[in-house]
Order: C-alpha cells, then sequence, then structure tokens
C-alpha cells in the first residue's frame, strides 16, 4: 500500500474506511460564529486530525492499541457560515443518526455552543443523561450581548433540559458572579480551578450512569494550548487532564458521546494546542468507546 | 502633556477629542462571523489604530498634514457577537446619526458584508449615490451555503438598492461564473485584475457625483495584505493602491464616504497589513475628507 | 449605548471615565531601551489592555466584580525615545502627582528599570515603604556594561534608598554571583525559585506596613509568559502567581501602589502572556487596591 | 450533504471521488530529506489541500470551472523518512502506474527532487519529451556535498536523460557558476530572473511536443512564497506566474504532467504561499489537463 | 574588548578560543533528515548558542560560574544533506577524535538518531558504560518504515551495544507497545512520565561508573519546549528537568559525556526552547564536566 | 574538513578568518535603543549571517563568485545598552581604525542613527565624501521628541557635516513637511519613491567621487522586508534594490564603504528578510568591494 488517507492528515490516524461496521464516529464541527473574543476554532477539527500523524497508536497510559477500536473519522459537517440556528439544526440531526446507528459520537469542535444540539439529541436517547463538562468557563449565562445562542450559554441550557443536579462542572475559573451564583442555587455540581482531584469524588455517584463527556480545550493553561478563543490564564496541566481522562476511563460510567471544543489554531504558530488535542481524543477513543 | 492617547494607540493617530467638530469620524465594525474561510477580522479596527503610531502625521503624496483635516475616532461599535442582523441594524443607525450630524463617515471593518447597511444609510441621504468597489472579489453571490446576509452578497445587494449601473469594481480576480455573468448582464462595470488604471477611464464620468468608496484590503496581493480572511494570489500592490486613492483624490469626485474592510490580524504576525492599512486611511483621511 | 470604550481596548475593561473620583489609576509606561536581550516591552501596556477584553468582570479567585473598585487608565507616559533618563524623570513626576491627588498607582512596563523613578515617588509618600520584588532575576546589578540606569538595576537603587532590610525579593533565579553574595550580605530578603510559599512567611512580619509591589512577568516560565525580553526557564506557574496575589489581597499589608513590567508581545504571537497579564491587573484591582 | 471532504480539506476542492473515470490525479510526495537550508516541505502537499478550500471553482483567468475537470486527488504517497533512493523508487512506480491508467499526474511536493523520478516515468511514456522548469535555482548541479541524490540536481539529471536541449528553465536567479556554464555549454534554455516574457519565445517551438512542467514555488519573490525552504530574494510576482501558467494553457503544447513543489509551511504563519499554490494547482487542472 | 563572538551569538556563551586546553568541547550535528513528523532540528544548535546571550554566567543551582570550567565551542559539523549514514560517519569520527583528546563531548543535536555513532565512540573508551536517556520517546524500534537508521531507533541500537542491561530510561511517554514490551523483556530500566523522582532511585547503583546523558528536549511538555519534531503532550516541566541535571551533579556518577537534541526552531516563534536548551547546557557545563 | 564555522552561520558566509589580508571587514553593530516604533534590530546581523548559510557563493547578477573578493567577519561590536552615545563613541573608533587599516567597512545595523558616527570616521578620511542614501524614510529631523541622537536624525546630521550638496537620498516616502522642506532648501537630491531610475541619473555626476552608500532595509515595501522597526507600505520590490546595487556596482563611483540597517528578525517569522539582506551583502561584496 503506498498510500494511506491516515498519514496524509486526511482522516484521524487509523481511523477505518466503513461507517457501517464503526462502534464510535468521528465527526467535526467546523462553527465559531458566536465567540466574543477570538474566532478561528472551526479550523480546530482539520489540524485535530493533521496532527494525529505525529501520534503513537498505542497508549502507555491506557495500554491499548488503536486497532482494539473500530472507528470511523466521517469528516466535517458542511455549515451556513454565521448562521448558528440552522447549523446547530445539522448537528442535532446529525447526532439523531449516529445514536439510531448505534454509534458512540465523538465530536470535534469548534466553538462550544455546539455541545448544545449534541445533548439535545443525547437526552432523547438517553434521558437520565449525566453531563461532564470540563472547562475553565462556566458556560452558564443565559444570554451573552442579548444572544441566546452564545458560547457562553450551552451549559445553562443543559441544566434546564436535562436537570442542573445532573450537570457536573470541573476546573471552572471564570465566569459572572450570577453564573456562580447560578451553580450554587441549581444544585448542580461546579468545581473550581481543578479536576482530576474533585473528578475523583463524583465518579463513584454517576456509576452506571450514561454520561456524556464534553473538555473545552481552554480548560489547560494557556501555556498547554495557546490556540484557543478565550484563553485564561492559571489553567490545569496537559498531565492532569490526561488523569482526568484515565480516572473516567477506569471509573464505573458508562460514557456515551464525548467532544472537544475550541481549538483555534490560527493562535498557536507552535501547534502543541492541536497536538495536546489529538492526544486527548486517542485517549478517549482507547479509554471510552 | 505627558500623555496623547494618540500615541498610546487608543484612538487613530492626531484624532480630535470632540465629535461635534469634526467634520470626519472613524468608527470600527469589529463583526466577522458570516466569512467563509478565516475569520478574525473584528480585531482590524484595533489594530489599524495601534499601527497608526508608527506614521508620519504629513503624507508626501498628498503634500498634506493630518492637522489640516479635523477628524474624530468615535472607537468599535458594540455587537452582538454571532447576530449578523442585529449587527448590521446596529451600523445603519450609526451611519444614519453620522450623516444627520454632516460627518464623513470611514468605517473599519470587520468584514465586508457591513459595508451593506453604510450603503443603505449613504443611499438614503444620496439617492443619486455611486459605489466604487476596490476588491479581489465580486461579492455578488445572492446567497452563500443559503445565507442572504453573508460577506459575499453585499455588493449585489448594493446593486439591487442603487442600480447596478451605479456599481464600479476594480481589481477583481475571484468569483463564481454566476457573478461575472451577473456583472455584464447588469450593466454594472467589472475590471478584473487591475485598479489604478482602469479607474482612470471612470473618474471623469463619475464627476460630481456623491460617491462611496469600499476597499476590501485583500485587493493586495497576499504578499502586501497576508492579515485577511480570504487572502487570494495575483492581486495589486501597495503601491497600486496609494495610487488609485490619490486618482480618486485628485477627481473632482464628491466622495461623500469610505471604509476599509478585512484586515485579519492574526494571519499576520509581521503586522505589514495593519501598518499598511493605517497609511490608506491617513491618505484617505488627506484626501477625500 | 453602542460604543463602549473598554470594549474596543483602548482603556482597560471598566475603566471609568473620570480621573477625579477614581481610587486607584492605571498607566503605561512604555520604555524597552536599557533591555540587555530581547527589546520590546514598549508594546506590553498597549496589549495587556487590548487582551482585557477576553476577561470577565468578576472573579472567582476575590468573589469581587470590577465594578467594586473604581478606577480609570490614564493611558501610556509619552517618552523621548532612547533617553532613559529624561523618562525615568517623566515617571517619577507622574507618580508624584498621583501619590498627591490620593491615587493608587498601578503601573504597566516596559522594562524594569521603570520601577525605580516609581519607588522614588513613593518613598517620598511613605518614608516607611517596603518594596516586595516578584521575579526571576534578582536586578541587583551596580552596573551593567557600564550604565547605571540597566534593566538589571532598579532592585539595587531601591536598596540603597530605602533600606536593603526592607526589600523582600521572591522568586529569583538568575543573577550574577556578586548579586546572590549581595543579597546575604545586605539583609535583604532573597528567596530563590519559588514566591507562594515563601511569601507567606514573610506577610505577617509586614503587617500594616506600606508595601510597593512590583511584578516581573518573566517570574513566570517562559511557558506561561514567552512575551518576555529576558525568559528563563524553571519559573513558577501561572496558578503559583495567582495565589501569590491573593495572599497578599489576604493579607495585613497596606499596598500603596503595584505595577507589572516586562511584557515584550512581539516574541509571543500566542497572545498568552498579555493574557495573562490582563488578569493579574484585574486581580491587582480586585484584591489590593 | 452534509458533509464534504473537499469542505474538510481532506481533498483538494471538487475532487471527484473515482479514480477511474478521473482524467488527471493529484498525488502529495511528502519528501523533504536532502534539503540543504530549511525543511519542512513535507507538509506542502497536505496544506495547499486545506487551503484549497477558500478557492473558488471557477476561474476569471481561464473562464472555466473546476467541474469541467474530472480529477481525483489520491492523497499523499508514504515514504520511509530519511531514505531518498527508496522514496524516490515509490514515486516512479506510481507514476508508471498513473501512466498505463491514462492519467495526467499532478504532483505536489515535497522537495524538487522528487521531480527526477517523475521524469523518469515520463520519459519512459514519452520519448520525446520536454521539460519546462521554472524555478529560482538552476538544479543543475552534479552533487551536493558529495550527494547525487540532492535537491540541487534533479535537472542536471534531467539533462542526462532526456538530453538538455529539451530542458528550458525560466526565472533561474541562483545557481554555481558551473551550473550556469553547464546551461551553456550543454545547449538547454536557461533564462534568468524573467519567466513570463521569456517563455513567449519558445511557445512556439514546442508547439505539438508533449512537455512535462516542473514548478518550484521559491520561483516567487518570498514576498510571494516566503514558506519555502530555500528563499530567493528578486523573483517574480504571483501575477506574472499566473500569466506564465495562462501562456502555456494557451500554447499549442501538449502538457501531459506537471508538478508544484517546495511548499514548505512552517515557515510562513500567514499561510500564503499554500493559499498561492492551491491556486496555481486550479489553474492548472482548468488549463492543462 | 569591542568585540566579544560569545556576545555575537556565534559560539556559545564564554567559550574559551583554545581547543587544546578544553576539557569539554561543545559541538552541533545539524542533521534532521530521519524524522517520521517535523523536521527542523538542524538549526538547533545554532539557535542555542544564540539564545545563550540571555544566560548569566552564573548559576544560582549550582552556585558555579562559567569561568570555573574550561570548555570550546568547535561549530557545527558539516553534513552531506540527505545521507544518514555519511553523516553518523562523521559524528563517530569526531568523538572518536574528542576522547584521544581527552575531551568531554557535549553533543547538540539534530535528531536523535545523532546520539547513536556517538555512543558507538565512547563504547570503544568506556568498555563498562552505561545511559541515561531522558525522552518523551522509547526510541527502541527495530526499524521505521523499513529503516533501520532512524529517529525512532537509537536506543534500541544502544541496547544491543552495551547490553539493555545498561540501559536507564526517564519521562518516557510514548512508543509502540512492543517497544514497550521490549523494555520490560531485555532488562533495561524503563521509567514513565517522571523523571527527577525515578532518576534518584537509580542514580546510587550507577555510583562510580561512567555513564553518557542523552536528553531529548520532547521529555519536556510541548509548553515548555513547543520548538521540537515531535512534540508529545503531558510532559515534564523545566524546573523538573533542572532539578534531574542536579541530582546527576550531585550524585557519585562520572558522566563522561552529554547531548542535548532535537530543538528544531523552526515551531516556535517565542524561541523559549532555545532559551530553554541553552540554560540546559549552562548547567551540564558547571554540573558534569 | 568537517567544521566550517561559515556553514555554522557563526559568520558571513565564506568569511575568511584573517583580519590583516582582507580588503573589506563585515561588523555588526547591534544597536536599537532610539527607534519610536518597534525595536529589535540588534538581532539583525546575527540573523543575516545565519540566513547566508542558504546563498550560493556565486552571483548570476555580477558574474562574480565570493573567492573573489577577501573578506572577514568581524562580529559584533558590544555595546553598554541603553546609552546611545557611548555606542556611537565605539562605532566611530572602530570604523577610524578600519580606515586607518585600508578595509572596506561594511557595516550591518542595528538602527540607522549608527550611521551616523560611521560617516564621521569616513569624513575624516575622505574629505570629499558623498552619501548615497536608500530609504523610505528622510531621516532629516533635527530630533525626534526631543532627541538629538535618533534613528531619524542621522542623515540631518550628515547634511550639516559633509554638505547638503553632497546627499543623494532615493526611495523616500515618509517624512514630515519640515523634512521635505529642509531637502529642498538644502540643495541635496532627495528622489521620492523610485530609486532605480532616477539613481540613473545622477551616477555620472558622482563618477569618481568617493562615496558612502547606507541603504535602510525599509526602502523595500514591508511585502518584501516586513521584518524592520518602521515599516512602511509603498515601497520598491527586492528586484529593484538589486538592481540599484549593480547600477552602482557598474558605474565609476569609488565606494569606499556601505552598510545595511534596520532588520529587525522578531517581525518577521518567515526570515525573508534577514535572507534578503544577506542576499544584498552578497551582492555589495561582489560588486562594490
Amino acid at each position: 500500500m503506498i498510500f494511506d488517507e491516515a498519514y496524509s492528515g486526511k482522516v484521524f490516524i487509523m481511523s477505518r474506511k466503513d461507517y457501517d461496521s464503526a462502534e464510535a464516529v468521528i465527526y467535526g464541527m467546523p462553527m465559531d460564529y458566536t465567540v466574543s473574543f477570538r474566532p478561528g476554532s472551526r479550523f480546530g477539527p482539520g489540524r485535530i486530525r493533521e496532527a494525529s500523524i505525529g501520534l503513537e497508536e498505542y497508549s502507555p497510559y491506557m495500554d491499548k492499541h488503536l486497532e482494539e477500536v473500530n472507528y470511523f473519522d466521517a469528516g466535517d459537517i458542511l455549515f451556513p457560515f454565521g448562521n448558528a440556528e440552522k447549523s446547530l439544526g445539522l448537528i442535532e440531526g446529525y447526532v439523531d443518526k449516529l445514536l439510531n446507528d448505534g454509534k458512540f459520537p465523538l465530536g470535534l469542535g469548534g466553538e462550544h455552543l455546539v455541545t448544545w444540539p449534541v445533548i439535545k439529541a443525547m437526552a432523547k436517547k438517553y434521558p437520565d443523561l449525566a453531563l461532564i463538562h470540563i472547562d475553565a468557563h462556566a458556560d452558564l449565562r443565559e444570554e451573552y450581548e442579548g444572544e441566546v445562542l452564545s458560547h457562553s450559554t450551552p451549559v445553562r441550557k443543559v441544566c434546564g433540559l436535562i436537570g442542573a443536579n445532573n450537570v457536573y462542572s470541573f476546573g471552572i475559573r471564570s465566569g459572572m458572579r450570577e453564573e456562580f451564583a447560578f451553580a450554587k442555587e441549581s444544585g448542580m455540581v461546579l468545581e473550581k480551578f481543578d479536576v482530576a482531584e474533585p473528578l475523583q469524588k463524583y465518579l463513584p455517584k454517576l456509576a452506571g450512569r450514561p454520561v456524556y463527556v464534553t473538555i473545552d480545550i481552554d480548560v489547560l493553561d494557556p501555556a498547554f494550548a495557546p490556540g484557543t478563543g478565550t484563553a485564561e490564564a492559571g489553567g490545569i496541566t496537559s498531565k492532569e487532564l490526561l488523569q482526568a481522562i484515565q480516572l473516567i476511563a477506569e471509573s464505573e460510567l458508562n460514557v456515551v458521546g464525548a467532544d472537544i471544543v475550541e481549538v483555534a489554531p490560527a493562535y498557536d504558530p507552535t501547534e502543541q494546542t492541536s497536538i495536546a488535542a489529538s492526544k486527548f481524543v486517542r485517549e478517549i477513543l482507547l479509554g471510552w468507546v
């Protein structure tokens, strides 16, 4: 074989060629129109794939090889640029299809608002869904500059849909006073600053539950992920996020879907953000699917 | 005086402190949500101001000094991110106000769609308005991926509003076949590839007419303006654009407003795009106001 | 309100428009002519303001909102480039004025030498002033390549002025043998490598004392602040610096002024250094003023 | 259709999904081990594809649309890194296959040495092959630091294979004295500095001949293509190269294959080199296939 | 003295001018042709020298000054680009000479394969040589895409030469399953993820032994060393690597040579990777020679 | 020979090892403290040397090889940072020495103020010296923000020293009104915008005269030289500057010294500015010495 599309960065490394037999499906959501600071996460999915060329297929963290998980990289959803509402509809429809086909959806953002339609689809299939939300930002706003569809609102919307008490946020170090107040009153879990340690407390409680995990790459300190729209100093290390992924993998959770969002390559000429994100994707494939 | 806000890059160099007495008003339109390729022009206005620190206040092209033109830099309009429709409404309202107050509006983009509401306001005040459009792209689409409000549609919309025969496009080197066909059939002027030379042909015809001039920085070859969303090889030089600005300044046109759009600083670590754009703003202030 | 200059990056976010009623004044000192390695910190103040657009106005660290502190961003001092002596005179004069007007001076560098004239002004008003100095470099040289006015000498000069026993340096990991020797003999405090932990030891001792705090951004590891002139591997994390700011906020110190210096944006295309520095400025406003 | 792999940058824009019916085949040769200055052209093919997302499918130069040409993007050849000999063997074998299948080979480099095995395959099929070579460098060395397989030698090797009198070099502005001497003595055509004008002289002479065209992106001035290994000041503009492509398209030449080489994206954070190269690929597809 | 070549970045800071009297010799190995992901480490040695200008000559870690160690910077070996085999021969020959002359060889890479010929030379002189290998990657492959001379194979080759039980790898977080299996079976030491702590366990065991230490800069997290070919998230901090260097310095090991490899400056516009590496070189000079 | 310091970028390519026999001496003046916009030209000389590795030693423009000119690269002068006056004294002293030793001084800046002491030295030796000044900026200010020693004043000072009628400026496109007025009244030659064409007019007049040529890299459009402090849109191409160098080479001028200044690498991650400058240095060596 002289060609291998995975080694051209066309798809995530070792992606199989067949949708039907795949357990998991990687799909990109290149949308970034509602971000308030630095746009550009639409190029995140493509660069995460490209960076996967540099990965080993075996993980010494999970002691597992990508050939042990059957997955298919479907490419990016084609969006009408600037129309958030229609774009979110496309996402929800696609994830509906994935779930009907029995796939594990593994989404690549794009801005964090893309998680909202995914959860809408997930909640239809899993009425007792819980959300693990790993992020620097609370994303609990009701609106942003008058907009309900904003990258600052998805978690608040999820609270309305599946119940705040089923939402667990970790690593949060930025938000409005009202967001932190809402977190307290609503009964959701919001753990500030750290991820791995507080996560350990809650994992037993979630045992057996269907859980969706959304990771905003900006939970990492900008030192580890400068290529993101709303970089926020004071974050966790890549080591801690790898540890969190492993804790979830070793837990009794029934992870039913996941995403990694907000990789914006234009702000990171070193490419380290895409490189790190592609490693997290590998670990998710090996540990959660 | 130990402080000078112009020398801090807070406003365009030599901006006066008083709106009321100003002839011209510089205002930023930091919107970029409908672009189809690389977003980021929302940071254009701020970086053009910052780069103006490096400019001389005197122009050897115009043999004129900025103290001879009274202008006020109003800052950027505050937009609801991701909502194109509301943002365009804010722009139209603001330009209405500027025109009522007798100001020359000098807008800094942002994506090219911002020119559409500006022209709507201009056409109310100047019913016989003509448009000079300097750009790499025809921007004559009726819609883009189903969206009517897109950075690819503003000139088409202007044709509908003021009549295609009042629209003069220069430097165009990219578009759909349908756009070039429309240009031919509609009676507008569309000159491919070059700007200064074809401009000379049409300036006499426009003598005495109220004319709005919109400059998309991507009319320059990416060599001269890499910091833009949809860079297109094969463009003109900065020298040619300076010459075009001077030709208009020396013509009998009644320039009643202007803008420079699509400066996206994130793609240009050399900062040359902002530096060039700030020089064009100076020349416009000296030559057209 | 369709314009908001803070959201244009013209001033630090939420800066009030009135000098007279302000408790604190932010001012830029864009000077960098005596640095020995990579110049460019003259652009630090402007980019810290620009990056503040991405900040929340509320801090979950301090549980406080910027509306609770009344401050005014005065812009940058206008310097005669290349003349260190005159520039330092302008700084001292301006801080004299701020102190006479009862303001808390919050300076943005520029190179570290700018702290020297600030301390001269502070010491006139507060004869029992102490200095907390957070930095990678000892800055205790008597001269550098024959120059007494150098970015390597300010702390030595302060020792001469207010007494070495009133100077507390933290995080130091670079200097000449003579500087470390001077630190030992002179009776000043010099703690190597770490900041937060040793700081805790000394804060009680300084309770009630008027203290000026100067933070050189290069105390952070270059991973967290690559945009600085003399990056020095082996530094602290952003988390530790945030913790140090909070420790001081919660102490009994009477902080009477502060600065953050040596942000040099040209060496950091990711902008993370300015982004981090703008967060530290917010925390200082909320915690120390 | 909610997915379109061309719009994900996975393949060149509008690539068809079927090899068998395609007239032309785009293939990448990500090899860069023998370059003497800045390596990195192995990432050229992938980034040219990614940049093609920003292209229009219609060309106003050719007045033609990509739907009028049936082509297939095969991806990149998988090379044994560091082994030039084996890599060149893989290329020759693949182009043999393309020619057997009646395809027009359109290669994306990679370093310029990749053209050597391509020509070996071409010459087997077309014994009277001529080469048009557009480049800043003569590439006429017999060896480089003792290496016969070097990015400085391919044109010399081609001279040996098909006869120097069948080799036409344009735009050359760098080489050893011996290379220019060889050019003179050998009977090949070597035109210095310019491309479009001298090309016009020779095109009639080549009418009807099977011709392979190789374009080294560094024929452009570094202003227009900074992302290349051996940038050489004093080159031509993108406009001139577009004109040259058009001249060949309008000539009576029988172009039987082509390549664009030496795009090294790491040296160009503006991405303008990949953007320009993707436009040249479009023009070649429309004009030469 | 108005010139000082060390202060021009021509040689590593404070390099002496005389080879004969030097204890240690710094030499560059600018080879990067076998890397599988991002090439460019050939520019590592030059930029490490340039960055050394920003260093102090005194180390507060070692409490020692560079004037206490006599070393000579010989420059870079001149390689035939693209020919790995000949290049490795040149390295082995040069290190043979250094050892015959009684020098401590301190090599600057270049890709990691350069360590292989160095060890071949070292093992001839020190038959009981042990290797300390600090790296993100196991480098234990037998071949890579069919190539035995690859940047993924050097440690495996060393195991064959000096015995796996004399090889100690630290910080490893990437490799094939087969590499980790080989590590276990072969009797070598392979400690995952961390460096300083596991190192402490093994240092006593190596007391008195002649030891060569090879440091791949990618053992650092990409946050601390983005400028490297195969960046791998989840690494150690610069602080930990400085601590490891110090632990070895304070141990009873007989360090007989060392190298730092894989600094690839093109991927790090912040220059922090070269800056960090130059500090590690200083510490090695002060602590190990 | 396995080492060649020129191929390590330690000195300009093919620099001889012996000062005494050299006809020309290359020396760096890494000073940038008086620039008003973007500092960093202190790193210009080093990067020009590094970039020379990518040059051919033969020039097809001059049809000459570097082995035909005997020159020595002396390195950079060691300056007291921030002290312009002392630094200028060091330069004058060094050029005095070079002229006494019969050398052709070829200086690398650094900011343009460095040319002032060079001319002071030149004028002592050549009382009838003329200056050819190729630049975007007039540099004719009497002072800048109160400073007489500024990067904006050197040509004015030269006019005072050798007589304005002996000063010929080309390419000027920026300055204060007063500077252009001075140029007119003083009798100097100041040609705006272009270089090669106006130069041709004046060369015959200068035949036989001892002439010093100073080239500010910013005469090039920022497209061709983004890495400079005060980039100014609308400049000439690299081709035109190469042509100007050749015109002087072919003239009857007695060129007695030259410099290239204002290369500031930090603003140009593409490195094209250093690459172009190193080519101009080669052409000067071949054509003027």
